[in-house]
């Protein structure tokens, strides 16, 4: 690579471009670990796109109308600290940069979205920045169809490199984008052709291009190193009605011995190699140190975005007030103060409906009432849309001819709904909720654990939640399937009993902001168990008294879901007989467990004998069984100690032992 | 769809096909559940394959060189099921065709490994078949250069469906399979256009071809209607040097008044539909009635295949005895018998060295060792090869250039990593193992759950198990995932804490024939604490004494992995201290599990004290904190509450509080 003649050719973007890659340099050298290639190899385009194109403004990383810029790419996150840096954001001052990758500091070894504001979304996990694309420009079209384009009017950028497109998941982004026509959503592909193990070529021969095409995008290949076409390219990207993809030929680990190589991927942190790095850029400065003039030339590029969002303010201020307040209530993912009394309205009709009803249709009742009263809600489905029943009503379809759609048909692609579901909630303005059947949360995990770690208030529909699903079998009943959602940080898993559960859990979930939440619902109908109108939300207790004992107490049965109906059927049998037996619903273990200690005795009391019913694996009751003073010989579970079968539902219960005479001969085992 | 010029066009053709359509719509209105649609639609295709393609004995389901049929689109159990007991298998016979879907019946809801010989592989949750079809084409590359062409020589076909191909995991294996250039795979695209929520064209215009093509595939599109086409189509397959596949533009639900429509992909159980549709077809013929020439006529198709075998049969007798047993035992996923007698001397070895190492290194030891005595291994990484140290020192690239390589750049495909190693186990003759951070797991899951369901003995490499691995942060690094991997069935994980139990681990991993194991591996290092050689493999028994007590014994400390050695150093604190300590290190709890009460008990005795510590979170442990007469508020838990931080990992564990004396201190808390 003849670095002299790109220094010669465009000695002004030069300067400010190298002030990325040896901040990149640095940076790494001080962590002594992290990726240098990557940020040597697109700062031009990181370069011309702040310059030229980015709509941001410094001193308001999270105004609503910002462009959004999504480094897919995340282990070259010294891109982004550099050009959050150089542009003059104050959460990044020099300080950060000389922290990258220590504790404490924002500037984590991948970008997270909980350390900065003007980190868009998590990435580093492959994937998953382009995947998020699709949502954040899914959400751009919505809010524009709500509230004009005067108010919403951004585009949506994304750095991918092969790792990104490498995984599965990206293919689900790309086609869903294309069927979507999201025009502003503008992907550059820095396409080096190395990878950790080496070349592309010794695990990859796709053309890109030619994929991409396949799913209706706009593609453009150019030299990533020549700031003229990369401008060129970006205006041609913006002209197009498609997404675009910019594939940029580009050198990994620009202008060092390690370029081009799978060593320029990762930690560059050898002296004489950073010196003679820098010798070659033509940069005389020392470590972490950036020329007034080149610093003020970045800053600079920050009053474009500043003047338009001081006109956007002025824009939005002429919103009539109760518009503003729809709008700011939305992007703070609050609830609407009128969810509440609609959903007591709702629980008191139930209770005197008390129709057994299968939890999933359940919660389409609920959402009937929820889309109602919550305009920023965006349903969806992986392609079960009359199995989830996800699509209340009145939902319309979201697509290219209507862009007021709230309903996605997101395709048979759970990985990449899921992904695009955490991009609409950190677009802001929107509520995202998807379904698929649970045992495929498995093919949603990686999104899913964003969500989480993100503190992104998805809500996943996993119906079909056990043995219940029945003929379809063992690949499609989840039994593990719970313990592992709820062995995960930062994560509601409901699983309600009935139509009034499944109300309180959808109420929840919908007054949350700082955390997914997973219902499981059933496919098979459910008894109401919840006979009795309590305006109190008691899901919100996690586990509570469901039945008490008629005898003396010296039983207790735990259950949650198409469960619980099974332990009150125990609980008659073993009254019948003269044992006193309680039961307590669990809907949602994690809330129980952030009860008070006082309370949670009140429940779980220690004394009588314990048995949980759940159609899974024990080990998430395992704490609840034995914990708190419960023990054995005393405790023991009804469920699942393997994979499920095919057969009627009915059968499967029945075969596997998850039955009220089941339950009730186990608590007399352990009296 | 003009039915009735199809049958005057291929009478002789049409009957046969007619004959799969019927038996579906017949077991689907039986068990009124099932997809009547999908093998109505490739009726015509199957029939072709195996009556002038496939190579197949219906006397020999397992015979190793037989052609490998994967139906990828699984729902379309029916076509599988039909085909089966036409052409003569006699594991399905009419009864089972009648018992579609019900409890102890063979044809399951989906099509399941473990019920009939005749099926491949479990498919049902899409996209999987085809990226296990990746793994059968490399294994029969791979035995053919390792046995021959006399020996190893036969072609994998696979359906798959437009859900199939929206599946991101379908990406990741049309791009392996491009780069390896896997001649004599062949994929069939069931192109109906229809999904359950309605026409694709609703979440996808994806031009399949042209994605095909653009991974390096020989690409077709034919009528999947006409016989003629069908079998031109798959000779010109056969003739080209790449994968191949066949788009078959086909009706869903062919010649019913459902046809083309979403109705049509599920059960069609209405009598009057069907007796329609069957007087479409001309058929005339009861419920699963079929014509005795038509039965006749489809079990003739077997005779090309018995003769194959026959003559294949000849072949392999006469290759040497050494030879044949070296296939046999192969096949049967039987480690070599000296392979104890290695991992002996390999333990004595490192316990003589005592050196500290990270347990993916230790790893790499192990396989240096295990590659060389079991020539049936094949390694691989999706682009960590230099992390996960899966590489040993004499394993060459598998490529297409080498096809005796026997080390698998799998590229950035978790999911396609581990579905293609389930189809490299289910083909048999060789032992996959792969490797990517644990973190990454997430990623596979959707094929990982199907190593345990299908019982297939795939090792999963799992290194960077914790927040040991640093500064690349909390999307890197795994904090729920050994829980999760724990509540699955029939999955071993282990989570050896030094270079000993890593041998040991691996010794039981490759000694195992009927269930996939991870093996949890640290990225830094681990002092050993396996001090003094034992010939026995203690690992076998999931969870030993490492340490007894010195003083009276009033705690126990249970560890796996990194932290035994934390665990070892808080009871050298607290003996100093006069606490009598036992460490018990649980390299696999589903071992421990299955040892008998006796065992268990003397392990873990009722009385002292228990804390464990883990780098994960707790909910796995509470069986060994809480059970057998474990009991709060004597028992305690050090690891991870949530998502862990960017730092160096010993910073992590000290700001985590995972630390000697954090244990010692939450010991004596409980004293």
């Amino acid at each position: 690579m003849d670095i002299a003649a790109l220094r010669d050719k465009h000695p002004e973007h030069w300067r400010k471009a190298a002030a990325i890659r040896t901040l990149t340099l640095d940076a790494v050298a001080a962590a002594n670990s992290g990726h240098s290639g990557m940020p040597m190899g697109m700062a031009d385009v990181a370069t011309v796109l702040f310059e030229k194109h980015l709509k941001f403004d410094p001193k308001a990383p999270k105004w609503a109308d910002r462009d959004r810029f999504i480094l897919s790419v995340g282990h070259g996150s010294m891109l982004l600290y550099s050009v959050l840096h150089l542009t003059g954001y104050e959460e990044v001052p020099l300080e950060e940069i000389k922290n990258f990758r220590q504790w404490g500091s924002k500037t984590a070894g991948h970008p997270e979205s909980e350390y900065l504001d003007a980190v868009e979304t998590t990435t580093g996990p492959l994937g998953q920045g382009i995947a998020n694309s699709v949502g954040f420009a899914i959400a751009e079209e919505m809010l524009r169809a709500k509230y004009g384009s005067k108010i919403v009017d951004h585009y949506t950028w994304v750095m991918a490199g092969d790792g990104c497109l490498m995984e599965g998941v990206s293919q689900e982004a790309i086609a869903l984008a294309g069927m979507q026509k999201l025009s502003k959503l503008v992907v550059f592909f820095d396409d080096n052709g190395i990878t950790i193990d080496g070349k592309v070529s010794i695990a990859d021969i796709t053309d890109q291009v030619k994929r991409f095409e396949a799913s209706g995008w706009h593609v453009q290949s150019i030299d990533g190193h020549d700031p003229e076409a990369i401008d060129a390219a970006i205006e041609a990207a913006k002209a197009d009605p498609r997404p675009s993809m910019i594939a940029c030929k580009t050198h990994i680990a620009l202008g060092s011995s390690a370029q081009d190589t799978a060593k320029g991927h990762g930690a560059l942190t050898d002296a004489k190699l950073i010196a003679d790095t820098k010798a070659a850029y033509g940069w005389k400065h020392g470590p972490f140190e950036i020329p007034a003039d080149v610093k003020a030339q970045w800053e600079a590029m920050g009053a474009r975005g500043a003047k338009a969002h001081a006109e956007w303010r002025e824009r939005f201020d002429a919103l009539s007030e109760r518009k503003r307040m729809e709008f700011e209530r939305a992007f703070a993912a609050e609830a609407p103060k009128a969810l509440s009394a609609k959903i007591r309205a709702f629980k008191k009709e139930a209770v005197e409906n008390a129709k057994a009803v299968a939890s999933r249709k359940s919660s389409e009742m609920v959402l009937n009432v929820v889309n109602g009263v919550m305009t920023e809600t965006v349903g969806g489905s992986a392609d079960l849309t009359g199995s989830n029943n996800t699509r209340s009503g009145d939902m319309e379809v979201f697509s290219p001819e209507n862009r007021s759609g709230r309903y996605i048909h997101y395709g048979i692609r759970e990985h990449g709904m899921a992904a695009a579901m955490n991009g609409i909630a950190l677009h802001g303005g929107l509520r995202p909720y998807g379904g698929t059947f649970m045992a495929f949360t498995d093919y949603a995990r990686g999104a899913m654990r964003l969500s989480a770690l993100m503190h992104q208030p998805v809500v996943y529909v996993m119906t079909h939640d056990s043995i219940g699903l029945g003929e379809d079998g063992p690949t499609h009943q989840p039994v593990e399937h719970l313990s592992m959602l709820r062995a995960t940080p930062n994560t509601y898993v409901f699983r309600p009993a009935d139509t009034v559960e499944t109300a309180e859990a959808w109420e929840i979930a919908l007054s949350t902001s700082d955390r997914p939440s997973v219902l499981a619902l059933s496919r098979q109908n459910l008894a109401p168990v919840r006979n009795e109108h309590k305006t109190k939300n008691l899901t919100e207790q996690g586990a509570y008294v469901l039945r008490e004992a008629g005898e003396k107490r010296r039983a207790i049965i735990m259950a949650s879901g198409s469960e619980v109906e099974i332990a009150v059927k125990a609980r008659d049998i073993l009254e019948a007989e003269g044992i006193g037996t309680r039961v307590v619903s669990v809907p949602c273990m994690e809330l129980f467990a952030a009860q008070d200690e006082a309370y949670r005795k009140r429940v779980l009391p220690a004394g009588p004998v314990r048995v949980a019913v759940e159609a899974g694996v024990r080990q998430s009751w395992d704490r609840l069984l034995l914990g708190e003073r419960g023990r054995e010989p005393k405790a023991g579970f009804v469920g699942m100690e393997g994979f499920g079968a095919s057969a009627p539902a009915e059968t499967l219960y029945e075969k596997f032992g998850i039955t009220a005479e089941a339950v009730a001969e186990k608590v007399k085992s352990l009296l």
